[in-house]
């Protein structure tokens, strides 16, 4: 941390600030420039409130300079983590592919659907039993008939499945039913679900908030790695901008920066981010392109019937296709696309 | 609905969708225009997903008309609601002020804080027991002890008492002590936990998520009266913008916002909207000459030893200070600031 | 400037930063702390690119510390800048309200308005001769014979008259006309203008980019001062975030940040902001609450005709009602409206 | 345009706004739906302001249906457009790679530039004589020397050159010395400029401004085309948000978005929304994969030592590389790279 004097600040001020960094059992490094005075705070072991200082006379500015995260960086840990989901590694140099509908409407929906994306590549599949819906009047998932139904695909496909757990109420059931724990973007900062799908142990996929930054998706993340649990993927799904063009706008530069920083995977999923199916192939290559460990994409066979998000599904054709340009895009970014496990 | 044809789509292509709308139950209203046809959407008593239209031939792009909102709409219910919290009344003439701390940091702090904030002229006490702390390593606060604190100095000060409910596991544990629940920014789309406010009765705070609309602050309102429960009073914050001048830009547009679409009525929070003292008292002026319902102020007598958010409280000497501006200005806008009731 | 080494930087790699940093002339303050090392630089009177130093090895990142703007600052000049147009000062006691219609349609049209915003306690009048439209198809404005109409209106009331200068071409006959120079939110980084109207000496009311940030509109005044011309006040009119209720969002907190920072006077414009004009009352309200110097208010009387903007214009009678609100307030905040000056 | 009514709108209410509507020679087509009634209004040929019926009695709200862009519509013009430089065509099968320092510095740092970029792969040449800084103190560029200098290091090298007009002054002599003029993203609503430069006849370089819609993009080169010249490329250089990790956020969901409504090519500018050379690469590939038509990037031999934005530029031997990987990628999108024309 640095306090930074205001230009014309008296000796007796830095003296003070001074004083009241050491009382609280740290140490003050002042650097006398040209027109003011800034002085270092170091040896805090850990989160210094700003407010400490702010207030003092002749204070100009504090500036955080520690970044807050432990466990997630790659200072703390430099190799990248393969996060395991069944047979699956996530963050190595395969490059995973979830598919599937948005929601689970049915068995036979779910099982037309995955069969589809299996066909088409992917590797695992995706479906909502319990869904975020902003209005209390739309269509709010299956619940627990749906876990059920995405349990008995998941099976019969040999794909394994990942689902959002709404809340703490349903994490048990969740963990019980999916393979892996998806903790949604209304959720990113849901501290209490993030603790108890930590201690869950299970695979968890955690989506960026639409108004976090990057620090704070990695803050996110170090409340579940607190927990013991470092089996976390990534998502950037697109934040909110004033560009109406996209429903979000999908911040691909987010996937180098937290590379950079952190070694967990890091994947996109263009399809929310897009908000109409016309611009998921496109950014599903911009994502791939840039580095992404993998994407989250949804694929409908008959979306206009769709009981949510029906105009940014795939159909299965198309997913087909994306399919086979990203195999081909894999390979010029020295990543490889697996097969799908027989069963 | 609108669904808008490209320019030079064929007839044909108009009469399928018309065709589709209608197989669905719906009324299609075409509207040749000069240069391309819209066709109208009326019949629909509930969401219509746009993705049934988007992706048939000849469709340029679907408007959403309707509005989603129904139970908190001036259109549903025309007079202002007045939401009781023991003996005091939010969203009436009268314009409350709600004081204390950002955190219960111990029994004697609060009865401090609590007594200089009535001494002031506050109606209300309000102080964190769940803090939702974006890194896991800062003070998480002091759970159900800081409930009881709450509790007891609510009794000894006669000063009703709001305290956020960080999840569902804690909310029956804060309706017990609380006067009135606080759903924060983070939570505002944390549907399990609006559906289980709405159905304990208790009036509830509900604050504008940083990254919300307008109307997503509306449907979240809106799930929380479908459980029937009405006593609701919105919060704006601060929304998340490039801005850096303070911690998030408060956004005193969406106080009319609201009054002209809901009968709910709405405060503001300018300490957390400005993350430093010095710009709280601008902000409340702002916020309440704009039209806001009431206050809420972060009061700490050592702001420096605060275990959150120092930077934003104010001194109970400024706090006096900023509360007879506030009756002076309240006067001019048609409101009064009550005074709070002797125990 | 600070530059902060990752953890583990090697003290040889400390040593290079501090001899690249030495090698400029400047002066390098290492401070090791318990976790990573940051180095201070000092020494610096200019702007020195961050660039010379973030790709060294070793280093994390390197923090600006030091302000770019100079002449603006309440460092540089303390007292609080009172600027002249005509018999008007504007940042002293009075609050100056600036009214009149989006765009000068005809000398009827101006002399009606300008007569009703003087009548409803209006100090000086607006109105655009020269109007930047986002589509090439909109009213462009009526030019030179705008200019003339403003001069003879303003001759008639003695309202002081300001009006935009779109680009360099058309300054000089802006300046020859008009009372005070506006630069648009468009303009506000166009820095040949800048410079220009710098150099004309004339009174310059400079309005915040839509995506400015308060340490950018300051430098925007800083070139116009460097000119040798201090007699600029700012403008807040809204900025671009995705809250879709308002036009642009009217940032109220940036009155006092600038107010903090500079001696420059600041008023708000909410009439751009709101782009409606229900809520061109309650923002002039919170504007002139913050601590605004001034309004600027768009009013036209038959606003269903106007060729631009007709939806944000006040009918003269709501500007009238609102002048005396705006009086009531003023006073609550130490200010006072002056009476108009009559000719 | 739609008029909507509010809920309980009477009889007589609507009747006034279809009145009002066809007062003014336009069409109302009332369609009464389930719980409001709107009224679409055609035979619009131009722009109808919307103030006209926002303010009528029972009006609820006013909806833009049509687009005001026509000329740079693939409705008016289905065909993607291949703008000429030289002997390069941009918005074809090639995807043009323009390069070089961010600033102008001395004719062998142009010289030694040219030559790597044109060795690496490049085709084109870019640099900075006109330079629009944030602060007044920064070096603001070489002026009419600088482009001297890039005309002679461009016959030289056979590479065109593309610099910035940074106004209207100084338009004629950057036509007179550059293959193609930048319009750059603070410019992009300077609409004196670009008519100007409409008239100028020479291919522009559009850069979006940084809190510009795709709509606002499109209508800026909207008055380019109005003026007859149709030679415009637009370029994505990153939009301004929340989000701290790059200088701006590369919205690479406009390249798609663009392309769908406007036959005009689009390319990008990873530096300037990257603002640090490290994250280049990965946004340079995305920009290629998500579709666009070509690449701006900023190169310098002694970034340290560069006047402006040297944190960003590749050094030559990072270029090549980068131009490795960007001709593998571009094959997986259909595209090639050109080989540089030799002199």
């Amino acid at each position: 941390m640095l306090v930074v004097m205001r230009m014309g600040a008296s000796g007796e001020e830095i003296e003070d600030v001074v004083r009241q960094i050491e009382s609280r059992g740290l140490k003050a490094n002042p650097i006398p420039g040209t027109q003011r005075t800034a002085i270092g705070i170091t040896g805090n072991l850990g989160v210094v409130e700003p407010g400490l200082f702010e207030s003092l006379t002749g204070v100009l500015e504090v500036i955080q300079v520690s970044h807050p995260y432990k466990l997630v960086s790659r200072e703390f840990k430099s190799d990248d983590t393969v996060v395991r989901v069944g047979d699956l590694g996530i963050g190595g140099t395969d490059l995973v592919v979830i598919a599937g509908p948005c929601s689970v409407e049915s068995l036979e929906q779910t099982q037309r659907i995955a069969r589809a994306v299996k066909a088409g590549g992917a590797q695992m599949l995706r479906g909502g039993a319990y869904k975020p819906r902003t209005s209390p009047y739309s269509f709010q998932g299956l619940g627990l008939e749906g876990l059920q139904i995405l349990r008995q695909v998941s099976d019969e496909t040999g794909l394994p499945v990942v689902t959002e757990a709404l809340d703490i109420d349903v994490l048990d059931q969740v963990c019980e039913y999916a393979d892996m724990i998806q903790i949604g973007a209304r959720n990113m900062q849901n501290y209490t679900l993030l603790r108890r799908v930590g201690r869950s142990g299970k695979p968890v996929l955690l989506k960026r908030g639409m108004n976090a930054t990057v620090t704070e998706l990695l803050l996110a993340a170090e409340y579940i790695m607190d927990e013991g649990n470092s089996e976390i993927v990534l998502c950037e799904r697109g934040i909110r901008t004033f560009a109406d063009h996209t429903r979000n706008t999908l911040d691909v530069s987010a996937i180098p920066a937290v590379q950079k920083i952190s070694h967990l995977p890091i994947i996109a999923d263009p399809s929310h981010a897009a908000g109409n199916r016309e611009k998921v192939p496109p950014l599903s290559r911009a994502a791939v392109a840039v580095g992404a460990d993998g994407l989250m994409i949804e694929v409908h066979d008959h979306p206009e019937e769709a009981l949510s998000d029906g105009s940014q599904a795939l159909h299965p054709q198309q997913f087909s296709e994306l399919m086979g340009e990203m195999r081909r895009l894999a390979a010029t970014v020295d990543r490889r696309i697996p097969d799908p496990v027989n069963h």
